[in-house]
């Protein structure tokens, strides 16, 4: 038997016993987890609205550990290696995986989501079955922590995604809604993908704070329209791409309004039924595009973590706590609380 | 005194003299009028819907003709070349021209659109004042009629910018909603730019024959759900690029329908005040990007001239009717009853 | 035991029985070929020009067949299966294969170019063993021959690279100088990625002859020197993008002249150790970019599946000539004569 | 009259009296220089290198002023603004500025380059004439100084184009063949373009602190093979991108061999008559791309200011001295003598 931390219904994390995850498929690899994050979308589940979570599941899919077994067609990786998953496999192999499209992958199941992604065990647990091991592990290069690596998973490599799927441009101007930790990861990506002036908008000083340390303009919405300060560094355009990291209704209303004409609008944060906050003919008068991104971490792996072990980019400074896994409880709390910017669990 | 097309309200077009133009600027052209053509935005002010248009303007933004005098300023072009227009105006130097944003230019206007573009009078006429005569227009090869090139100045760059700002790929399967003149020219337009299998959604049987003839699946919307037939050739997954070549709110209903998965949705028809078709939660599910798209003939009129002259692209097809400008009236109410693909008049 | 084309040394290939292939590794599938072609990388090896070509070794790289059987590990492709095969491996999983560059990946060989590239038996065979099959084979799609997607294997993909490679862009006049099989695929491709004006430079009537039927400008070496022609029909430019399609340096120096100013000159022949042709000082003042692309099929079959099953393409029409693979020593001789387009066997 | 610097001859310039320009052409403005650089360009013609340079010209291509006076045609720059000139004309409006090659406009002319270039007097002056003012010209932010965008006008332009030309992709490994002025601008690039680790290859000591202080790895190429260094940090692979920035045969030779496997070479130092450093086999079976780059001001200009604007490019720091324009022949002393990394005069 192991531990792991299991959802139960809203509000109901338990950490608990959980069997011992074996060998499945030859592809597979069992990793024994030692670092291992609660992500946004877990609080989706944590408040019961995400499809598809069903008591007694193992919850997580941000992890890094140690490779302690693995199947007898793997070759590329073994045990002992330190390694960090992905949020979610695909094969890599089939003409949807080729053409960058691993969403689309047969193969495609998610950790930690329940039946409706697969019904794959999650990470926030002593031990984690890892299909298709060599495409969904990648080993941590020597010098590195679990931290410096562990949000390639999925909220770093989301925030890249997200200003990817903007068609950034050197010197854009670049709006983020939301300075929370997918925000601040965007404004950390920014500059490296030849961000000009960047902006964050939020109503918590403290994430105002860090993202102006980031070098953002911080705006406090509480302040007035958070247009008039873009417009005022961008001669009244208003922002070439648009970040919105939030996932609300008043969040995407802003995004929407900060976009200049001919400018672009990302929808990042998760969203369920929120309705569109503009009429197709004003998006038209416009001249927006405006686009929905989930993450894709095989796409952009190989280049985040470069960028990491080059010191580009130092995602781990976003960890504000750390704790052993039998706090799980407590770490989703504190994180649904906004008392920690980002909890990391050690098992 | 020379003879021109003005509006006058509600289908209520007529050809009656106007002052001859003259060199206003030393960077103007006067040009000679030889052929010009009705485009959907023209029956917008037809329809007393586009707001700006003003009782005695002379319509009209598609048009070539032969250059008659230029002012003083004038350098790379002369009296006697014959040349092709933009629909609209643009200095190509500041810095929103070089960064590819023509729209955003100080020196904007558009030909015949009345007060809120500039005030320019249109090139349905014998004679007009071209601004900016070396950027506003292109010579015409030797060897090219004036049809074989008279649609870069609209519709043809607006097909275009529709396929590159839906970031068509080769291989991509692209559904057109909609096979009038726009339509049929995105649909000559997306194979030079890779695309496979092409569909063609529409209600008008001459329109889906021609679409045939252009070597796309005809999909007619009266014989059931145009989804169903998408599904077909696409193994259940949906186009990976619609445009919607309409501008209508059934048509934009139908195109977001047939997007697949992390698919691409183009509004190229003009839109006034049409609602969105989907909620942003949709929109996030099924990771959707959608562009609003107003053509640029500066960005892509390089390519699209050589892609005529090379023989590739043959636009000057779309003409159905030839008339003299004396019958402009007639030639408003046939295109605007879809009795006529495409008219062009001359004066 | 099975029938397998040898090679043995210059000019000598013998069909010989060899030992039946066996699963070796989880992963691997065993192909029965249908249809194998002979390549012009089988020259070089057929001149004993290829270094690690080995005595005894079983020849081919581009092939096509029926799954007989499947290893352990093998989930998304199965016996009975129709399927084309890549003309090298890897893993798609590594970091260098989720860059794009599966030339680099670990796991990388060639089919039938012996030890230095991983002695790997070749497809000119009755059997095959493939390794990493659910990467190294693509289903072929139903109503579509082995002949119209066998070049995916190798010569299609490499056309399709060289022309990727050189950033070709819509309207772009390219030249081809040799329009053997490399180069007539080269032509198919190039309008699909928007080429204007195509140019064929060959000295071979009959290569001319089908280089006009595909819509090129046929240009007979031997009539004079080819930059006439092409200046002639570019105003004196020369050529946005030349492909060199040979291998040889007669056609290197061509390939070089026929460039523009700031053009980009592709080498996509197989060269050993020919000479630059032109100084790194001529190729500053010229502002000319040069690239040496080797073919990767994985990147760009899913295009070109997809562009074949649309009808875009129809590289089956290359086949001249279909023999048994009891004939193979004919084969190579006629292809090595020139006496056919392109052969293909059928063990 | 007033004063200018003089080329009269292989290290002979001198400050003397001109002619004070006047407009020629209804598009010109005349900038009075307050600031204006040599470039290494300028050292080409002081050693007498330079085709078409001829005693008396008056030299420069880097400057910046204050608009003196306009031509009857220029509409969007007055008198009294403060600008910065491109080092060429280009008109923008013809087909070759809009496809972006602006080197390709029939109106190219290169200031202070003789009668090759269009025998346009340079800006090492105290007036210059500025043809196509509204293009050649883009006005200084407030708050900016000369020096922060003088570069704009080449050497930065030069530096980012060659970043541009060899396709950086996020988190390559860039290795910088030369650290003087050219290379230190690429070095400031590199990052907002999502460099990787960054390497600088020189032999004075003085240059590589000033890459290490960029954050860039300095290889002393005195100390041993330069390649044995780059192996080290890339593992064993070589660069994905090597600028060369100096513009000599041994400059070259290094450049080619620190390149990786399909890896990618940048020319960006001038050249002249030098040799090829590698054979077309070599070239083939390493798989390399090779750029000969001439800097687009015009093509950049808008992002390098927006960039310069939001504080993330700092090209003023390279100013290492400050001189009137009387000390021009000192200016080229020194800088030829690589006493200042860079030298700017004031008229």
């Amino acid at each position: 038997m192991m531990r792991a931390a299991h959802y139960f219904g809203e509000k109901d994390v338990r950490v608990e016993d959980a069997p011992m995850p074996v060998i499945e498929e030859p592809t597979d690899a069992i990793l024994r987890v030692t670092t291992t994050a609660v992500c946004g979308t877990d609080l989706h589940i944590y408040h019961d609205k995400a499809p598809g979570a069903e008591p007694g599941m193992i919850l997580g899919h941000e992890f890094a550990g140690v490779v302690e077994e693995v199947g007898d067609a793997v070759r590329e990786i073994e045990a002992g290696t330190r390694a960090v998953a992905a949020m979610y496999t695909a094969c890599g192999r089939c003409a949807s995986c080729l053409a960058g499209n691993h969403r689309g992958c047969p193969a495609f199941m998610m950790f930690g989501m329940g039946p409706m992604a697969g019904d794959l065990p999650g990470g926030q647990a002593e031990y984690v079955r890892v299909p298709m091991a060599e495409m969904t592990l990648a080993p941590i290069p020597d010098g590195l922590s679990d931290e410096d690596v562990l949000f390639v998973s999925d909220i770093l490599a989301t925030a890249y995604s997200g200003l990817k799927a903007g068609a950034i441009r050197p010197g854009d101007s670049v709006a983020v809604v939301g300075a929370g930790p997918l925000g601040q990861l965007v404004m950390a990506c920014a500059p490296l993908l030849g961000a000009g002036t960047v902006f964050a908008i939020d109503l918590v000083e403290e994430r105002l704070k860090q993202a102006a340390e980031q070098g953002a303009i911080p705006i406090d919405a509480r302040d007035g329209d958070p247009l008039d300060a873009v417009f005022d560094s961008t001669n009244n355009q208003g922002a070439d791409l648009v970040i919105e990291a939030v996932g609300s209704s008043p969040s995407l209303e802003t995004a929407f309004t900060l976009a200049r004409v001919g400018g672009r609008v990302v929808l990042l944060g998760v969203l369920v039924d929120e309705e569109f906050p503009i009429t197709a003919g004003e998006m038209f008068l416009r001249g927006l595009t405006a686009s929905a991104v989930i993450g894709n971490p095989f796409a952009y792996r190989p280049e985040l973590m470069r960028l990491i072990e080059a010191g580009r980019l130092s995602p781990g400074r976003l960890v504000s706590h750390t704790m052993p896994l039998e706090d799980a409880p407590e770490a989703y709390r504190m994180f649904d609380a906004k008392e920690a910017t980002k909890v990391v669990l050690k098992p």
